[in-house]
């Protein structure tokens, strides 16, 4: 089956066909989505114009049995940080859009406000466009649950809610896990604007009927990639029992977990919301303490929170949204953020951005840390459309403007992940440098073996890191898989070479990721940024911060000689 | 009398002064803000932070008896562009500061929200601070008859509103003019937000006892000047029958009238907000339809409207205010713009950015355009630092962010002028270039014997316009000179040599202008800004503008050689 390339034009309903050039045929995930926008979107349109194109794009490697391999890509430019945008996310749609041969979609134009809601049909029969307009202001979870009436339990959603329909720059798009329910998120950088700017509420992906056998080589790697995970101790086993939150007492105790809007590197209320405590809470309450979001995962670091009752809250609960909607706003118990959690998922919001967007707010004056129900009141302003949680929903930028605080933890008007780059400083240049903005995921220094304090132990790790990392959103591996994968990288070697018949050396794959990464910067360059935008918010070059008094003192010259591969 | 430094470090409450350095004496206005913001605040500083300095500096002409040529600057870092800002007001304050001998008062540091609101005092017996905190939260108007019970009602004033207290990216200065009203505005670019966060409500300028006795040189060329002001058709006459508003039907007629968030460009009741209505009503009511803003001005451009029964509302009445908060949001009275301008007065926000922010807000529905009253309770949310009040005050392109709107009239973050560039192309050029962002007075396009809507005309004519601006911002002539001192330079340099000594050539004047532009750039430049601000917001090249169906097509390249000189 040649893989295709699904053009839909969102202003007028058409779709078109078409077979991949040969040229992005080894070409997938972040790397075929940053292409596709660099070549196709102009760096200075508005984000939720016609001329944006939202491009969807599974891993190179999704569709096969392959341990955590099914991540999904969605890019575009970002309505919150003005730059190229990709977000990366797992659940099962990237999966299915593999079986189907579909190597990317990519939704152009757009729709009025007051138009009907649309929906993208794909199966193994072909691609259509549907009407989806009783959909309309509903959550995901409602919307999700419809859609899997009308479309069979079988199928893989891409969806939006209320927030990606009001067209807010912090919109995520939500994707099902194997459950159904829509708790993967494409969560940064406003991506669910850009597709309810395009009149799209769901995209359904259904690949019964489809069969693929792979060959014994294939099966052979498969097994092998698998033993690998389960054999080492972080993926085969401290994932599946703590989850991503078993990082939260760890950077607790390096200093960098953003407490208090930043104010802080440490939350004397850590261990209640720490991984020990998630694990007991799920294990008492009998939630599902290890899942895999994606199809054939045994890593499995997702889980299931329930309530008291043993009711389904929100799958999963995870380390970011833990520290952002939890330390960083000074709540300090699971329930609570997991309700947040939830709320967030329903309206489509990410929840990173709130929980940023909360601190700034909190310290604003405008509520108290710590509230949760004052919290949860303020995120459902976001799915009313009402002005407050407009702003809200405009990023931890926009509140600083609108109430003139000065300590803003952003960078291309991204808010920071969950580590404080005055304590992990490596982060400090992830988040700086990144074309992405203030994302964790383009080079998650947390996992290098470094001094994090030590501002001249950076530069080498993390550059490396970050084309480690997109060598592994190219082909659709999770990074949770970089223990094994990027230990043993003959490994990659070996499933690209059995998996996708291509004979590629690892060396060779991080050589090709320094074009994927400067063909973002260039387009980013094009968009107006400069140095001044690749650098940290001023407060983090003189606020020390508490325990360890340390500020970001990354020496300038790493920052400028960071992309000189 | 060796002219002075003042300079006040709001952190600690300290006053310095000295003597102005010998390559700063013929240095004035904007000339003098720019220089000094590009010398002491840190490119990417954040706006409201101790770093930034707000600089006040009276034109080089100022304090004299020279009509039209107390026009007073102010600068610093903008919390609304994050570039550099220089804005510049008429009103009493220049004249005497420059009495005084104050070449420039520079404000730095900052207070915390919490501390008491301070004042600066500055008589002939020096600088001084004092507590203002009773003035907390009042609006200009309450605020300066107070400041007036306490300091006499002749001293001149700036202050700021609430909304300056806020810290709101679009709050202003307000000025006295010689009645005392605070009507005058440092308007643009939120320096009233830098003003808040330095914690100063008020400073009070009061220039009792100081004599200053022109020799009979310079009392020629005032009375020259005079003269030649009187005896131009516009500056002798147009002006002070019709004020600034005598241009509104001009660019209605050129289908340059921003109407309707910028949606057409002529109002159908353009004749309604007139400046032969405008007239009428003034004269009919007993308002002043002719006064002076500043000491000793001839050409008298400014009125003072009431209400029918004659009651005060506001003074001035102007073009870009009649026309942002009348025709751009569907306003068709002037009653009904004058009590908004009030109110944007008394609460200390820029009546311009607030019509360009409430345009965008009628077009994504939260209001009707025309709807005065709404208008109205919308404005007064800025004042009660509601959220939505606070979102309009973050200006035009926030609010378009959080409502997800793609029509959104702004470059560099800040609203338009009230001029549509795809109708009057050399405005276009303005906008786009000018470090300021989207102010007209930069290089107000509109007075040049250009065919507007001809692409090719543009680029020689308003780059000339920009220099030959810049060179009046800093002496401190008004603008309005323009028709007289632009057209006869050689009075320029005969008043540069009687009333400063200063034997210069008008052309080296403008030599130095480009040097004051390149300056003010290269801090854009290490700010972060690149051609790609440069430019106006894409649907501007793209959608037609009735009734001339015209985009903005000044080639590409003229904006690229704009700073060729």
């Amino acid at each position: 089956m040649i893989p295709k390339l699904i053009e839909i034009d969102a202003t007028t309903g058409t779709i078109t066909s078409a077979e991949v050039p040969r040229e992005l045929r080894l070409v997938g995930g972040r790397a075929l989505s940053s292409a596709v926008v660099c070549a196709e979107v102009p760096p200075t349109c508005h984000p939720l114009s016609a001329e944006n194109v939202l491009v969807i794009a599974p891993g190179l490697l999704a569709g096969t049995a392959l341990s955590s391999a099914n991540r999904l890509s969605a890019g575009a430019k970002s309505p919150l940080t003005g730059g190229i945008k990709e977000s990366n996310s797992g659940g099962v749609v990237a999966y299915k859009l593999a079986r189907l041969g579909v190597k990317a979609l990519k939704i152009k134009g757009k729709r009025n406000v007051d138009e009907p809601l649309l929906g993208i049909h794909i199966t193994r029969q072909g691609t259509s466009i549907l009407e989806l307009d009783h959909l309309r202001s509903k959550g995901t979870y409602e919307s999700a649950r419809l859609l899997q009436e009308q479309f069979g339990s079988k199928a893989g959603l891409m969806l939006i809610g209320p927030a990606g329909e009001l067209r807010l720059a912090t919109a995520c798009i939500n994707i099902t896990d194997p459950e159904g329910e829509p708790c993967r998120n494409l969560g940064r950088g406003g991506l669910g604007a850009v597709m309810g700017s395009k009149g799209i509420k769901a995209i359904i992906v259904d690949d019964r009927g489809v069969t693929v056998s792979p060959t014994p080589e294939a099966r052979g790697v498969i097994r092998k990639f698998s033993t690998a995970l389960k054999e080492h101790p972080v993926t085969g086993e401290k994932f599946a029992k703590y989850g991503t939150v078993m990082t939260l007492l760890n950077v607790n105790g390096l200093g960098g977990l953003p407490t208090r809007n930043f104010s802080r590197g440490s939350f004397e209320k850590a261990e209640a919301i720490g991984a020990d405590t998630l694990h007991d809470t799920l294990e008492s309450r009998g939630g599902m303490v290890s899942h895999g979001c994606m199809p054939g995962c045994v890593i499995r670091c997702s889980n299931k929170y329930v309530d008291q009752q043993g009711e389904p809250i929100v799958g999963s609960l995870d380390y970011e949204t833990v520290c952002l909607l939890g330390s960083n706003i000074g709540i300090d118990n699971l329930d609570a953020v997991a309700a947040l959690n939830r709320l967030c998922n329903d309206i489509g919001i990410d929840t990173m951005e709130t929980g940023a967007a909360l601190g700034v707010l909190a310290e604003a004056g405008v509520w108290d840390f710590g509230d949760a129900d004052r919290a949860r009141s303020l995120i459902d302003e976001i799915g009313a459309g009402a002005p407050l949680g407009r702003l809200i929903a405009s990023g931890c930028v926009a509140c600083g403007r609108a109430y003139g605080v000065e300590r803003i933890p952003a960078v291309k008007d991204q808010g920071m992940a969950a580590y404080d780059p005055r304590a992990i400083k490596g982060m400090g240049l992830t988040y700086a440098l990144s074309p992405m903005g203030a994302d964790h995921t383009a080079g998650n220094a947390i996992v290098l073996s470094v001094d994090h304090l030590d501002p001249n132990a950076q530069l080498g790790p993390v550059r490396d890191l970050h084309l480690k990392t997109a060598v592994l959103d190219s082909l659709g591996l999770c990074l949770f898989t970089g223990r094994v994968s990027l230990d043993q990288t003959e490994l990659v070697e070996e499933i690209c070479s059995a998996l996708l018949g291509w004979k590629v050396g690892f060396a060779d794959l991080l050589k090709l990721a320094q074009g994927w990464l400067l063909q973002e910067r260039e387009f980013n360059r094009q968009a107006g940024f400069t140095a001044a935008q690749d650098r940290l918010p001023p407060f983090m070059y003189a606020e020390k911060l508490a325990p360890n008094d340390s500020v970001f003192d990354v020496p300038e010259g790493h920052l400028g000689e960071f992309y000189s591969f």
